[in-house]
């Protein structure tokens, strides 16, 4: 290695884990970029000594919100600054949140105005997905393609939410641009009419509490739309990826479908594995902190959390994200009702959880419920594939970004919102304890985070990443 | 990285394929091992340029038979020397072959039987499975525990074939130890009695041709003891493999046990993804050349053939050996059948395939059947790591052997007899064009195959390897 | 028995077969029922000797079009005079077809017009199912309870076809309307938006052919909506059936359902036992002769044929209808496509079938596909149970209507149209060869058919029968 | 109906009910059998007014065990005289114990003692099945195909138990023998070699008491030979009926084998319906009060028994039998442990039944569980027609044996051992309310039961009913 090459940083000792392999070596970085693995490195201009860590790729998180634009007066809490500062606390040096296009609006619009509020405020890298609400022939002929060329290579639909919900025939559309693009399509599963049929009639009947919004979301509900849109990417003949899965029977379709060699992909997030529906129904001080649970689909029982962790080591599921939605509990743009939305219908779906995703899987593998390379494989190599960020990010390689968590696997942590980053007031997890934690985190060969601080670096530094084609294989 | 640390070996602009990560950089070797892994490293005693071609670690075949005493006057055509010649110029670089328990013999006596048959003949790498034929109390309480902590950490059951086969009894007391040792347990799967109910049916209606093979070992023979074979590792708690599955009954078992959340492994071979029962029909000019294909359980038909093919990219398979069983065709110590064998029972089962192997597999990456990645996880990450050799064996990284196998994935080959280097004088794919072939070969750090080239190298320079527990995450 | 209580007809040497048992006895009938069972009845005003026949009860065809209007231009053939004549000569003894209810118009004006179309035309007796189109609140609080109420107690409705489609919000609501009044709804299960889709392709195409009409609905469509009405009424809690099954994929999910404990009941037809996806192909002189088989959904292949029969006999299967759709073949207002209706899209889809629904499926008898019991459960007895009309119809028993039908097992007849009774120019089992034919068949007593030969009844002797609730035991 | 023709019997109004039909009329018996069903039937020599009660055929109970030779000092409790007063007693009008040939003895040995044993001392009609525990060359080529023609077409072979368990040869040359002569092969479905593992674990670890038989059998155990006696069902081509079916696990196995069209029959006891293995656990004042509820397979749990109930109603079952097996509780020839029997693998396995089974299928009729036509098949129907006995016994039916009990469906019975009438000193059903109960009940016109009081009929009067082939559909 030629002197003129000298090292910006180098990580000795480390204990390199990624999606398949452990070995022991010094990381030798340059440019922001992983430049030589080896023993007894060169000097670098800033060295860091990682013996008794682990050394895994950052996490990429394929599925959280980040200032969103809504509708009816709420508002995400944490905007690009927060939400990726979040991010990196816990270990993940790549996000990837929602261009969502409204409807009667361009797709082209919702990405140029989310580009403005990524700009100068995101820490660590970023990508987009795109939300296709409104698939005009415009959108699905020119717009959407142009985009896909463009870096934006995959986007989510949703099959409920009158506000974004695509009709079967829609939905095949999208598909169909797709797989005409080589683009990859997330799909919301759930049955829009049958929650909205049984949600009227509970609020019909004055059952209205946030308790409510599980029995308005039976898991038949999901499963039903999780059988439509494989049968939608089967007509079609293209991948999709079922997002947010939240237990055994729509687990059961999408394995079914893997069966016969279909190329479902399926993700699943913390609150399948630590909430249930007995979470929706706390009542707390005021009677709704039941609310701080509510997601969709909503979290099930203890036999559906088991379902959801033995299908993330059997192959059912490739990325584990957060579907990080951030709502304040105590705030009427967030999860409070008030006086026009007293009923579950309206409080806002989602929970917090871009900074614990990682430690809350991590503590899997400290449980022996899956193996370090599973965890690096759901966490950040399959999703940096699936949305084209690889081999940039993903793993630790030559050439690859030098986004390195130095992770503490022995870490015992409980779990506080008081010692999280993200501008929500609560997290669904507070007062679990999990073992292992991410100790230093490296961004581009940046150090983020030492010792858990997190070390105000330059707001805005963190760039947008045009994502590739979907690598599935 | 210092001057006095000189390279052996530096294979420059090699284009790295590992089970998950794929990156250009040169690769530095000294002492047989990857020492370095970055661009412009220093001069290295041998130097190679990679460029245009693929590196991927040299194959592990988790399943081939070598010199493995037999009964009845038969012989197998490859020992250590000619298998591991085979196997080196077909991009493979670690064999595990069978030391074989006799009936009323010890296992010890094997394993030292079968040191003394590969000492000084082989030309890579070797470790030994065990084969449990007669599970003694000694056996069980002793022998096993002690040759397991020795580096024996694999051992094959079976459940059909007179001289070898196990009662549920003996496969569950097997399995115990496996599961007190921290072993692997291997399970050939087919119903006896029902093969020699069927058998006897056959014969005794005068159907004694090759092709009848195939009747008397249907499919449903293999899917029963499949199933009873889950039913014993779910009973003891303990992870198996199922080797050499042959089509989607067997396989339907499997998954539907995987998705229980058993660790339930399976093995597939060529035979299974290029031959069918009616080459078992081939009369050939001496009426019996489907005896070529015997094997055991026998080869379906296109309909499993495409099955196969879905479960090595959809998780149900974890390895693809070869399942070499080396018998020559114009032999009596062969296939060929004699005066007092005339039948299709007295055929030795076993097809050979340790030089194909991987080339067969290739050629699905090169018609976009799996991946690279699939490709080097089947053949030789996942083998090493269940069969205790990673990460010695089963990856390029820092720490590993050197085993690396230059590959050119453009390259069409039609497979020819003539041209392999086995000691069989037949190969079942015969004519046969593939696309992409090994063409460097090393086994740490050490070129044993170029150009397609054997070497020559010191027959016995393979070394025995002694596997550690088995990694199944 | 008094002599005062002398009986109108005396059935000799009957071999009577019910669901469920076979036994030989004379059949008096008196007053239109069935009165006595037992050897030696008294004489009665009329005898027959049925020695070496099988009595059955009179087939009931729950799924069969007569008279229905129709948009576009399009003219139904048979109305209740000749379909029933049709029926009648195939040993079907009562007829239950679709009073229709049109978007926008009333379900009352429909019954009543279609009563009026029934009236003094039909030989045999008849209910009615409804088919609701437009379940307005008025419908669902009002007509729907009514009209169960006065003996329509089973209603279709459409996840297809423009004209008569439902929402997935409408079908829970009619479910729910079934639910609460101890309805049974029938089922039409395809994807309207997946059908409009690939119509639409491959009409840009050019495909416009009859043959295309089965790529425009490939099985995936009818499992798709299959599976979406079973996830219906789990969520209403409600048995519903799943007219029309054409293949194993409805199947598998039917049968799925099923084995959870879900009251899914399920029809199939003769069409998918006896034609193909290759007989919408043949192109007859005219170059269009598949439209003779286009009925939704389409027919299959053989491997979904022996999985049709298959299901007939282990439970999936409760009713075998004909599903009659009579169009003329060689006409502009049936299946001759026109200037305006060049493609197979405008080809009303339906296959006659009202007279040879029986043979068809006692040749299964015949050829040890099904049992007796089977074929009597499956075309008069279930039926008659499921739509109300039990015990009155549906069997031959002390206090039953006796609609007796006696049928010759080993007569062999190859169809013929020009024997047939309907007014349909075609059938699409021209030249096929059955074993088994109804020789004479009785309604309430009164023979309508001799030796195969109709006898010219008054027409309008048929009553409507007002259906009670469903049986589903 | 010519007055030499008069009736010895004539039931007035009763409502018949038979696996498919229900009517009310006079059933009028001449011979011991049904001679007319009509209206207003001549005065019979005997009268009965069954107005308000159902009148349903006999129940046949397809597997009991009356004085059955027993090795190791056991004793059965019930002798043909007792046990078929209690069958009666309870509805059932015949019976089908088992003629058990012992290892190295004949069969025909063994159907001789057996008929010694019965003649003289049953009160209602009884057919034997055979009990094949040694298929010498002999046995299966001539003394069972002799048996068969000679009216013993069932037999029954076991998978488990030392003195009785074939090998998977031995199955195989059993069910060949079946499929030849056309008999039916009941299958005890129990893997020997897990259940001696497991027992050997639990015995070597000093648990021994009752409970931990359930621990000796899991439900895997179960499965597995469930799968394989499909397996050779499937291989030799022949239907099997598998008895005592526990739980979901084998009735999974049972389905999938429907679904694929093999004639794979079950059967299920009252045992899976109301006991659980907490039931094995009871201490009682001794210590061993579980070994009452000891049978083989063990009962599982509420889920298992939720299962049960669904495979009643949805095709699954076929047959719905007692198991009775009478073993006195506080007797060393029965359950008691002794000294040199101290663990629970030395208990008789088997539980008392055949007084209750009606009463306990009943209720769930009464509950709404299943359909009384659904009843009358799985208790008469059924077993009558599987075993060779239709249209004799079976149903209610011109020519059939007047076997025929008059029930009570409102009846509220709470069940108490002191009010039955076996000759065991117990009933695992003590204590449980049930809804129906049978009245009155014939045998042959005779009447045995008059208001739920034994009649104290002729001792031996009941007759050996030479079975007929299996009918199937």
């Amino acid at each position: 290695m030629p002197a003129h090459d000298s090292l910006d940083l180098v990580i000795r000792r480390a204990d390199v884990v990624t999606a398949s392999d452990r070995f022991r070596c010094d990381i030798g970085v340059r440019g922001g970029q992983v430049v030589a693995l080896g023993h007894g490195l060169p000097q670098g201009a800033r060295e860091i000594d990682a013996d008794g860590l682990l050394a895994l790729p950052g996490g990429v998180d394929g599925h959280c919100h980040l200032d969103q634009p809504l509708p009816d007066g709420l508002r995400m809490a944490d905007d690009f600054f927060t939400g990726t500062r979040a991010a990196v606390c816990g270990g993940t040096t790549t996000v990837i949140p929602f261009a969502a296009q409204e409807k009667g609006a361009s797709l082209k619009a919702a990405v140029a105005d989310y580009h403005r509020r990524a700009e100068g405020r995101a820490v660590i890298d970023y990508a987009f997905h795109l939300i296709v609400a409104d698939p005009t022939p415009a959108v699905l002929a020119d717009e959407l393609p142009a985009l896909i060329r463009k870096g934006y290579s995959s986007f989510k639909v949703y099959m409920t939410y009158d506000d974004l919900k695509l009709s079967d025939r829609e939905m095949l559309s999208v598909l169909d641009v797709a797989r005409q693009n080589n683009a990859l399509v997330m799909v919301h599963a759930e049955n829009a009419d049958c929650i909205s049929w049984l949600t009227d009639k509970l609020v019909g009947e004055g059952r209205i509490a946030p308790r409510f919004h599980g029995l308005a979301r039976p898991a038949a509900v999901e499963r039903e739309a999780t059988h439509r849109a494989i049968t939608f990417a089967e007509l079609v003949d293209v991948p999709i990826l079922i997002v947010h899965v939240s237990g055994k029977e729509a687990i059961e379709q999408i394995r079914w479908a893997q069966g016969r060699g279909l190329q479902i992909l399926a993700e699943t997030c913390p609150q399948y594995l630590y909430l249930t529906a007995d979470d929706m129904g706390l009542p707390g001080d005021d009677g709704y902190e039941g609310a701080k649970c509510i997601c969709s689909p909503p979290p099930r029982d203890p036999e559906n959390q088991a379902a959801v962790w033995r299908a993330l080591t059997n192959g059912v599921f490739s990325v584990f994200s957060s579907d990080h939605a951030p709502f304040r509990y105590d705030d009427p743009q967030g999860k409070q009702p008030g006086g026009n939305r007293p009923s579950f219908e309206h409080i806002p779906n989602g929970v917090p959880g871009i900074e614990t995703r990682l430690p809350l899987l991590f503590d899997g593998v400290a449980r022996g419920k899956l193996s370090l390379h599973q965890f690096v494989e759901l966490t950040s190599w399959r999703p940096a594939r699936l949305y084209g960020l690889y081999p940039r990010k993903g793993t630790i390689a030559i050439g690859a970004d030098a986004d390195i968590v130095l992770w503490d696997p022995h870490k015992r942590v409980q779990i506080r919102n008081s010692a999280l980053h993200h501008a929500v007031d609560y997290t669904p997890y507070e007062g679990i304890e999990v073992t292992g934690w991410p100790v230093h985190c490296f961004s581009r060969g940046e150090l983020l985070v030492r010792d858990g601080q997190y070390l105000e670096p330059q707001v805005g530094r963190g760039q947008f990443l045009p994502a590739g084609a979907p690598m599935l294989g």
